[in-house]
């Protein structure tokens, strides 16, 4: 049975900040990505779309390289909200991350027509900065590896 | 002006290798990069959808990873194409590539509502395997930078 995500730390985000295309759950057209903790790592679980196709019957690595970025974002965004002493439905406010650097190793051709699930491993590098290691697993077999290095998001994201 | 892609290398895929979400001509749904040579860069220009936010007013990040993506193995596919003495448009069938790694630095948030202008460098590494450096425009200002590991196709990805 696939993980479950429960508990995701984008339904806490404020409404402001909750229109990402990725993961925002305000965002209608979006992919409404939901990361959660599983005892210290943490996950996202997302099944493709019938269109999100490379060719037919794999997974398009561009949603791929999506669903790690904000598996990352959000991850830290958990890894900071509990360093803070909070977690994910506890009603304080969570940080909200921007991604800084993304990467992605394709490790093989994903098969279309299962759940993904994003498992990811958060470490401190700096007080407003995180990294974020990522491993992407279809079917049980890992499929990708990815590493985002995640931001507090700067004033200067939001305009007036 | 922005430039505009007129011979694309995607508008040569086989139908069968024309089903890229980010790419391909045949994807209702995709995105429909198309990836043209200006002189000796590549170039693919896209105007993100309205939903491709990642807060109001900008553009999301694995929109613009996705392009950098598509972009890195279209601009792959035209530079061995040339090797090889073709160009887009002159009837024979070009190469196909997979990305075999992603890389992208987020420069500065990328402003919603104009066309995003990816130009990439291309380097062969191997027969088979090149490395796309590519920058992305909006406005004329550079937003992200990417890097892309591009591989020949391999015979797994292909379903008997």
């Amino acid at each position: 049975m696939e993980p479950q995500v429960i508990r995701a730390i984008q339904d806490d985000y404020p409404d402001e900040f909750a229109w990402c295309y990725g993961c925002g759950r305000l965002n209608e057209q979006g992919h409404h990505f939901r990361t959660g903790w599983d005892g210290d790592k943490t996950v996202t679980v997302y099944m493709p779309r019938p269109e999100h196709t490379a060719i037919p019957g794999f997974v398009y690595g561009g949603l791929i390289a999506s669903l790690i970025d904000c598996h990352g974002t959000g991850s830290a965004a958990l890894a900071l909200h509990r360093k803070n002493g909070h977690e994910p439905g506890s009603g304080e406010t969570p940080p909200r991350f921007v991604t800084a650097s993304l990467h992605v190793d394709f490790v093989k051709p994903t098969p279309h027509g299962v759940p993904l699930v994003a498992v990811g491993t958060v470490t401190e590098i700096h007080p407003k900065k995180w990294k974020v290691d990522t491993e992407v697993f279809a079917n049980g077999e890992l499929c990708a590896r990815g590493q985002v290095v995640a931001v507090v998001m700067p004033k200067t994201f939001v305009r007036g």
